[in-house]
């Protein structure tokens, strides 16, 4: 039995990578540190837990962890993530890095987005970004693994396959995103209650969202090619989901119609996927509901324009942000890690 | 014109006065306070406002508000209101006053349930309760006005003119109402996260709400009869809005059926309210729905059990909690201190 | 395997023994029936299944279905499903019926509260109730067995126990239950669209559910009492969950505290479900978010009143409508039926 | 007192003329029609007029409309609603027609996107579009007006005044919309049942949807020039409301920023709507919220980019769907056809 450590236990992430060990064959929960409740049940901060996980909070410390855990799925905001991960690393473990703090490929684009100094640079552009769909030789060895943002998991999973090919324009990509409020975090903020929140739609961080240059960095690394990506997120009244609606100018040979195109991009888009359990590429346009409590991400295109005159693709791709945006996805990465059955609990 | 003053203008039913007052022909806003963001327009805190209402808002000094306003609506949390509502009338203002400071009879009551000592001791038990069903005499010559609580209205309403009327065991009142989120407040809580409130119910104050001891002694105080209420409040996924669901034993005379009685408890409720603009006694079964962002009351009654045994009467009751529940009533309360129409703006 | 039939294929309860059997170690999805919608992928009618599951809905042919499956879930509408349970017995099969007709002990109730003639009068009154906290035995051996209803499940599972220890008055019991919108099925109705369930909460059916009965019938069948319940159900903007908030007299000795009483019941309650992987008495107000998605139930209870003079007690249960309350019921009970782990997909 | 009468009156935007009339001092509710039901209180199909509104639905008969009304709000199909805005015309009546029958510019491209014969060609493209910002002049003498769609209010408001200026490149303009469930319409269909449409986001019609074609067309009438418009309709779960993000290509000037470019942009708004009462450009990113329940819109711009490369504007418009997306834009429309307030009852 695999045992996981849970570093930052209080926010939803970690609820959700706590709920999905509970129905894991291979794996149990052994640790959940808290800064703030240390000695409280987990389950009295997750009351859905109550019955289910008799686990009490504990306080960091990396070599008492080390002990007890044989891999740690690190739940702690960018800036403060990073430090743990090193001292969990030199404690011996193999660590799940939830933050943002190992994903892009360097420190200058790191400190320019994220405005701190990064605590252990010498790690930035050498640990595997946890998407087995492109990377599981090096996340099946790898000692830290930089989970992926939950926006561009839902458009690097639909957009690389299609830059790769060639089959779309990179500079001209708009990737207009729809997140449930729980991608905004467990922290009390007035923009975030429920009267806020609710019965509404707002864009935010226009051209400005810290997961934009994470698109182009890693659809770059997946393949080859520099994009040119504007991303604009939106808070949608639903706890969980992403929709991403991606604008892309399809590249378009002499003669070819919307619908050859459309073709074209779904085959290319299946021929990817088709030995993946969790992606699907399907013909009715997915929506958030779909996926929702599940690793499943479900995707699709449509071409406009008319025959003489192609236009541009809308490509629509659904994920849940919690699974696979974020813990789904950290389960499967540590499926892959530890050589067990990559859909295990998901 | 009346001048109206907004005293602790960033919550949810300051914002309420401020959308209702827009539309008022009589009455409008001259004044807002804040502590927390003096100088800041009163529409950056609520943007709804804008291009809508240009105040900016202000300290809290009576002198200088008596001078631009003739009427106060004080918007702050118990124990500090009472000190302000002092501070006002002594500057020589009139005041809609929505906390719970002047609500209760007896300084003894207030004390034990809300754990502060009363900073205006001299005014509790003659101040009138702003319910103009009930006493509009008392609140056209009124310097205070103590605004109704909300779950009290929904409560008091149907239930006072049953209670004095006799047609119902004092002793045995059950209400379980279901209140929108709004009535928690605008502070960022954990509790009032979105993710928190939406897709859950949940009951909350058990037999221990500062409600229950309210609608007893208005219930008392209107009816003559001293009356056993258990009030169990829940937290419901809407934004406003409350319905309570109230269970009575009525008073049977012998032979009388669930048809007999039903119908006496309605014709009392109708003749009670029949010149009222705002109560709506109905033979369909009111939602919140049916009230959502208006200053109507929908009632009705159903009795249980059988022609030789009549059951419990059933009373539902739905009201909006921040109109009728709060800015709503406030107005109307306004409207009758100052001789306006009293539907005026509502 | 176990190969499991599911007879009725449209609706919220079909697709949850869908999701459920997905991560089911023993059984598989084998047949699944439709009148309207024949020949489609049951992915098709639930898109959620996308990839995920490969059936064909097929007609209703009890012989056929025989030869596929070794258990049914029957999900079809009362009155309907008697007969096709009927068929499929004679075909050799095992069934859980999801409806209401063998849940009542007699013809006579059934008809009265469903108004329609029983098809197969012979087996009502000796099917076994599916709860296999109470009726384990039974069930495994069982031909068919009748799955409780979901609002019964949510007043059944704390009130039976304190009934049967006597510790509450039979005759005066108030359930006011809170429902999420799944629960009035996937037809499309006027009152279940979006914008008229969304934002509001309405009581329906007061006094007259045939939910009421069923607990009366229930309570006694386990307790051996006969008990009086007066039962209120309300529709509550969700998606899922039933929350139900029940009033009782406690039976109260000499000298006892509500401090005393609750505990009193609470340990009843612990003592009944200590050995059971779903029933959770916890000290907490469960709410349904607790329990969304799940088979799991969260209890506890209140007392009011003051240390002279006791009250009444409030029992507070939260279950999700769809799992325990109808589908993952249905995947425990044939679990026990089939002799597999109970808790197995759960 | 202007009468008004409502034709077809069981769905959101009737229920929405009626609730608007009810504050409205210059105009008042005599005639409300249905085919369906006839004879029954519009307060039946409506409860939230129970007490408000005593009217009770007749059929549709044009002379007896004309003599009880001066105006005719119709709230009919398209198709459907041409003959009945023809007859009412022919009575003698001054109509606004809510469907899109007379929007189009010309018979060929009304009939290609709505699949039906014109039942009254000659006045196609001679119908003034009640828009007043843009066209109330014509309004104010026309007979007939043909009250906007409501993804095309969104759209052209903010982006006609910047065609018109020559601000944006008229071939590259994606809309990508997002709406409240109230825009489907209140017949019980499966895809709005709240069970599918809460808790998911969902793009429909990409390409492909009829206000596509109303933009394009409006943009070029109000502007002078043809315009490209790549539309994508969203459902998102809320009540009321639509969200337009807006994708255009800014005309850039050498030596021009992103800076520059947003405040001339936004310049051209704000000079364009200075002395609308409902047309708000703001700085803060508007949400539905902000709007929900109003006849008000909220615009904002922001320009994506580097200082030398300057990127693609954004623009986000919020306007509520059912008040200026229908009915509040039908009372502006018959305040300025009458000769009221435009604001009156707004």
């Amino acid at each position: 039995m695999l045992r996981v450590a849970l570093i930052g236990s209080t926010g939803y992430t970690a609820l959700e990578v706590a709920r999905l060990l509970t129905a894991h064959r291979g794996a149990e929960l052994t640790v959940a540190t808290s800064r703030s409740d240390e000695g409280k049940p987990l389950a009295e901060i997750h009351p859905s837990l109550a019955g289910r996980c008799d686990i009490a909070l504990s306080q960091f410390e990396p070599d008492e962890i080390a002990k007890q855990a044989d891999v740690a799925m690190c739940c702690l905001p960018h800036g403060a993530s990073a430090q743990s991960v090193k001292d969990l690393v030199d404690a011996g473990m193999r660590v799940v890095d939830f933050s943002a703090d190992f994903r892009l490929s360097s420190v200058e684009l790191y400190e320019h987005w994220y405005g701190v100094k990064h605590p252990w640079p010498e790690r930035v552009g050498n640990v595997v970004y946890g998407m087995p769909e492109f990377f599981a030789e090096q996340i099946a060895t790898a000692d830290v693994v930089a989970n992926p943002g939950c926006y561009p998991t839902s458009a690097i999973m639909p957009l690389a396959p299609l830059v790769k090919a060639g089959l779309v324009d990179c500079q001209d990509i708009i990737v207009d995103s729809k997140s449930g409020v729980s991608g905004a975090g467990r922290s009390p903020k007035l923009g975030t209650l429920y009267c806020e929140a609710n019965e509404q739609i707002a864009a935010y961080a226009i051209a400005s969202h810290r997961h934009g240059p994470e698109m182009q960095d890693l659809i770059h690394r997946i393949s080859g090619q520099s994009v040119e990506v504007l991303f604009t997120p939106h808070l949608t009244p639903m706890d969980r989901g992403i929709l991403s609606t991606i604008y892309v100018r399809p590249t378009v040979a002499a003669g070819q119609t919307p619908v050859d195109i459309q073709a074209k991009m779904m085959d290319k888009l299946r021929e990817t996927y088709a030995d993946e359990p969790f992606i699907h590429v399907v013909d009715h346009l997915p929506s958030t509901k779909h996926v929702a409590m599940t690793n499943h991400v479900q995707m699709t295109v449509r071409v406009s324009g008319t025959e003489e005159a192609p236009g541009r693709a809308v490509i629509v791709c659904a994920i849940d942000n919690l699974t696979k945006g974020a813990s789904g996805a950290a389960i499967q990465n540590m499926n892959v890690m530890f050589g067990l059955d990559p859909s295990e609990g998901l």
